[in-house]
This record gives C-alpha cells, structure tokens and sequence, in this order.
C-alpha cells in the first residue's frame, strides 16, 4: 500500500485496516501500486483532481501524484495543474469551499485566543510569498535500500506563489503569544474516520517556534483561489519546510510548549536508522536541505538528445536560504561548470532556476547539478539512508544519464 | 462591431466587410456587443478558450475577453485561464501546436538570415522574464468621450512569466545586425483572408531597435507551453510594449530600415487626435506608461463592503521602469497615504502588488491609487482623449466608488 510509507500509518494500518475500509479510506490506498508499479503512469486521475492534466503527472495513488520531470518548464514557477499532490488523509468534502470566507480558524497559545474566519483573517494583513512546496519523501525512489513508501523521483515538489496573511501579524492581533509556547501546532481539518484513535490518524504537525516569523495563512495560490487539493479554503504555510509541515485545511493553530503527540509526528516523519522505527528522540522532518535537480534535457523513454549546444537547465533550492551558486556536470561528477541563474529571483524560500549551455557530441552523458546556498553549504554528494526515505538531496543519485546521437 | 475599433479595421471592415464574411471572419464580430452591452458579461466562452475560467472572465466577443476586476488576486501573476484575451485576426488553426518544436521563424535583416525551427532556438538559449501584457485599448472604457472598440476596464492586462530566448542571442548566432536597421518587425502567422490586400489584415509590426535589448522569442508561459490562443508555439514578447507589439505565432522576425507599411501599424494603433484617421506622423502606440488600479475591495454589483478594516489592494505597474512607490486615496484624490508593496518583485517589466490596510466606518468612498516609477514620473491624473481610446493610464478615471456598511 503504497499510502502508507510512514511509520505512524504503518502501524496504524497495521492496527486498523478494516477500520479504515469501513470509513471509506480504502480509496486513498491502491494494492495494484505495488502488485504493477510500471503500469501507475497510465492510470487516470482521481476526481478530485480531474482538472489537473495528466500528461504531466504520475499517479502513484489516488493520494500520491507527482509532476513528471520534464514537466516542469523553465518559468520558476509551477501551475497548479501541474503540481505534485500527497495527502495523509482523504481530503474534506468539496463542500468547504463553497464560501470559502466561512471558513473558520481556532487560535490557541495567544493571549487573546479566538477563532477567526478566513473573511477575518483577510482583514487583517496581506502577504504574497513565493516557496519550493517538497514532500517529505520527494526523492525516496533514488535511495538505494529501497525505502517502504511512495517512490517519488523529483516531482512531490513544486515552487508556488502564496497569498495570506502572515502568522505573526494574527498573533500580534490576539494579543502576543502567551508564555511557555516553543512549539507552532497546525491541525488539519480533515474528517477523521470513526473507531479509530483520533491521534493515531490525525494531520496536526508542531515546528519550532522561531518558523513563525516567515509562516503564512494562505487562501491563495499562484493568483487563484487556494484550490481544494492543495488545501483550500485555507492552508498554513511554513516556508523552508518540508510539505507535511504545511498543514491543509487548517482548523486550529496553537503555540504549543511541546510538540504534538499525534502519530504523524511523535513516530511518523523522523529521520530515523534504517530498520527502526520512528521515535520522538529521531529528528523531526522540518527544515529542507539544499538541493537541485536537472529538468533538461531529460528525454523520454525511448528518444535520444540531439548531438550541438544543449541548455542543461534545472531547479536549485536552499531550503531555508537563498540559492547562491549552482554547478552542473556532465561526466557524473567528475568535472564541473558553474551554471547561470535565470529569471525572475521570487525570494530565499523559491527555487531558482539555472542553466547551462554545452555543446554535447554523441555519446553517453551524466548529468549532475549541485547548489551552493548562500552560507556556502553544498548540496550533498548523498543523503544517509533512513527508516522514511525521507529529504532525499543528494546530487549523485539525481543525475541524469542521457544518451545523444 | 466591437472588434473593429482601430481606425485600420475599421477602413478595412468598410472597404471589405463581405470578403471578411466570406472568409470565415465573421466570428470575430458580434453586433450583440453593440446592441446589448450588458447582456456581454453572461456570453460563453468561444471554444477554443473553453479551457479558461468562465466566472473570471467579461467575454465582449469571441477575441475580445477581459479579466474581471476581482479577478485578479493577490499573487502577483496572473494564471492563463484569467488573462485576457485580444486577436487582431481569428487564431491560425490549433494544429500548429500539434508539433511545437517544428514551428518555424524567418530571420531577415541580419548578417546571416535564416529560418530556425522553434527546436532550433530553443538549443541557442534560455531566458525566463516576467512582463505586463496589456491590450493597446486597457481602459478604453473609462474615456469620457467613447472611442469606438471594446470598452475594456481594467482587465485587458495581466503579468506573466514568459520562457524563451533573447532576441539578441538569435541575433548574435546569425552574425549580428545587417547594416540599416532600426526597426524591429515581427508577422504573424494568422491565415490572411483572400481577396483582401494582405498589408490591409495582417498583424505585422514595428518597434524601435531599442526594444530588441529586452525582448525574447517566447515558447512557454507561466510554466506551461505557451496556449495556442497566446500565441503559441512561439510569440515575440516586448518587455514594456503595449499588447499589440508581442506578435503572437510569429512567423518572421526582421530588423528593417522604416516602419512597416501594413494598416496595423500605418494607420491603426496612432495616438491620433478625437475624429482624426490615424496617421503615420501621429505617435505609435509602443511603450506603455506608469499605471496602477485597485482591485479590491471590489465589490460586485449590488454587494457593499463591512465596515471596520479593509486591506486595499491592487497592481502599479512603470511601463518601461521599475515601479518606486504607490499612494492610496479613499477620497478620490483629495488626500493620500503610502501603500506598501507586497510580494516577490519580478522585475522591472512586471508589477508589483502594493496594500494598504485602512479602518473605514459606513459611507461612501471612492477608492484611487498612483504610482511613481524609479525615475520619479508619476502616473498622470488623466490620459489625453485619442482616437483609438489607447494607453488610458489616468488615475482619476480607474478610481473605484464603494459603500461601506
């Protein structure tokens, strides 16, 4: 079940599997995912996703679907119906956003604690922010032990245009954080399924404190309404973080004085030994590392690069700092050529994209790229394997072979 | 005939209105949209724009379709299916898009001419740049004394992330610019009616060789291949230009000693004086000038606005500049408060988002806004009346009337 990668869902796949069948999750798993994994990129799109378009995505599951590799393009940022999707629960019925302003939002941990609607929240501030939106598990297909879960490649990411209301300036209205609070808590609004314990199934994810000053309450997104897949009416946004940590339907922000002891954070999305399962003294899942990819050329299965000048390009992100350098190579590793960075500069959470022209003979190439951010931390050679396959950045086992005739 | 407004067009339609009949172009006229101005707003969308939102759009007539005010949202771009719509001619048939990479463009007035396939300027290089694209007749509407053509508001613009390549690398890898150009000229590949002298239809036009600096032959927008309805596979883009100059299906790029001599250019888009022809010694309509609106709060016919706070925001675009500064009235002018731009700034070409929160109790306002670009011009209170209704930038006229209750 290719759903339930974390370690908090296996167990509690393990514990209540009929129980969810019964709340009408089974649709959120697919046992073909596993039986045929070639024949995942044909298969149609969820529904609820039906206005996204297929051509540019693989569907892992009806939960799990990423943005093809060549479907990224060279314009910064990603559409909406090209973005990647990965929810943890099913998402809430349709119907919310009907009136989207309705939408309401409880605010603990402050000293005036109050719940907001989205028409409230919109008075009160206005901030447009562009960040990379990456899965947790975005890359854990190029682990080499082969970690249990979805084998994303580059496509659970996207870099998108946010707008909302910046967290800070909805605590400042509520009076200031009250005292004790390390711990920002989003709990997400989904429609938990009955029988089960809430905490074992619930989307409620704490990041450190100091996240706040860049966290974002957002109801739109690349100019359009937030759409329903993506979170709307209203989604917290934790810039730098990686996408779990972004809480869809956001229905209660708390400033919490520990983490949350919800599975998906206490066992699930820990950096965690290989073999082991997740533990609260294991690394969270939070900040993203410094990392790139190539987009192109990345010839589909079966075609070839045409041999001349060839615009290596690709997308370089820092996590939570600004992309300041990129290489690429073209011999795996061996040598390498700084790359230009192009287009528009959307801020230090956006990726950046780059680009490098090479005049390629015929023959076998591999096309690597690493980022430099701008504390001059590389991006890494490899990331140590773990328990999740989670935060997957390094640069050898992204690269690219291509072949040019 | 409503998209018959340029004094071109409208010679043209004169001398030839049933050789356009018989040529299949009678689509692009509706005299509904003279007849019933109101009833506009509920027409469906023409087919081969169908993939665009409906509930965001004014649709005039089949190639005349605005983005509506509230529309715009707050992420700085404007995604595809709500950007406006203009074609001087119907689109050439969507089966150019079938192969993007065939597409081909003639290079004339260079060392080297040569015609390149869109493959082949896509292997000379990658730039990615954000622009406003807005209709020569934005704000058409607002003139008091009526210029004949669509009365667009506010919505015949957007801002976009355009992918391509620069003009002046094309140029630089055909051996540079032949001797004697100061034109930049660039046809479109619209299938011409016959029996109508082609110089009287086609779109064909010429900017200053300034302009080359900054232009880009472009094959995607906003992260997607460029639409077929915006002038894909391949558009000239004219960073600062009003609509018309960005030649949509390029066919030929020249670099060319005078002005070219189709209708267009000679007699349509001048800024000509009320109840003159235009004229090649009145001032073409090329680069745009400062401009901002508000898009909100914008309340839809027959809803008010609540008391109490209101973040008022919208677009300040510099034209050829960078935007400085944006000042907000609610009093129409009489007193006004610094706004603050918001959002990732995508360069100069683009425009930026500014807001201003303000507390307002029950009653009447009226909402202006001003921007001042990096070389300190300010957008002017109004636009000198022309023949054409082109370029209406003044303040006073897009200001916003709203009840507060």
């Amino acid at each position: 079940m290719t759903s339930s990668y974390d370690p908090g869902r296996r167990s509690l796949l393990a514990a209540g599997a009929s129980a969810l069948a019964a709340a009408g999750l089974g649709g959120m798993t697919d046992a073909r995912a596993q039986a045929a994994p070639a024949a995942t990129q044909a298969r149609p799109l969820p529904p609820y996703v039906s206005w996204k378009n297929p051509n540019n995505l693989i569907v892992h599951t009806a939960t799990t679907i990423e943005t093809r590799r060549s479907a990224f393009g060279t314009s910064v940022i990603t559409p909406a119906d090209r973005l990647y999707i990965r929810n943890n629960l099913p998402a809430p019925d349709v119907s919310i956003v009907a009136d989207r302003d309705a939408w309401t939002l409880a605010v603990e941990g402050v000293r005036g604690p109050r719940t907001l609607s989205v028409a409230e929240l919109k008075s009160l501030g206005l901030e447009t922010l562009a960040t990379v939106l990456q899965c947790s598990g975005n890359g854990r297909g190029y682990f080499a032990d082969k970690p249990s879960g979805t084998k994303w490649q580059v496509g659970a990411a996207g870099c998108v245009i946010w707008s909302g209301v910046a967290v800070r300036t909805v605590v400042a209205a509520l009076g200031g954080l009250a005292s004790g609070g390390r711990f920002m808590t989003g709990t997400g609004g989904e429609k938990l399924p009955d029988g089960l314990d809430p905490k074992s199934v619930m989307v409620e994810r704490s990041v450190p404190l100091t996240a706040m000053e860049d966290a974002l309450l957002a109801w739109e997104m690349n100019g359009e309404p937030l759409p329903h897949a993506h979170g709307g009416p209203l989604r917290l946004v934790v810039p730098g973080y990686s996408g779990v940590n972004n809480i869809k339907y956001i229905k209660q922000l708390a400033f919490t004085a520990a983490e949350t002891d919800a599975a998906i954070q206490k066992t699930g999305y820990r950096i965690s030994p290989p073999g082991q399962k997740g533990d609260p003294s294991h690394p969270a899942v939070w900040e993203m590392d410094v990392k790139s990819w190539i987009n192109a050329p990345a010839p589909e299965a079966g075609s070839s690069v045409r041999a001349g000048w060839v615009q290596i390009h690709g997308v370089a992100m820092g996590g939570t700092q600004a992309v300041r350098r990129v290489d690429v190579s073209v011999d795996g590793g061996q040598t390498w050529q700084q790359a230009r960075l192009v287009g528009p500069d959307l801020g230090r959470f956006a990726w950046r994209q780059f680009v490098l022209p090479v005049k390629l003979a015929p023959g076998n190439y591999l096309l690597a790229s690493r980022a430099q951010d701008v504390k001059f931390n590389w991006q890494a050679e490899s990331t140590p394997e773990n328990a999740g396959g989670y935060l997957n950045s390094g640069w050898r086992v992204h690269a690219l072979p291509v072949t040019v005739t």
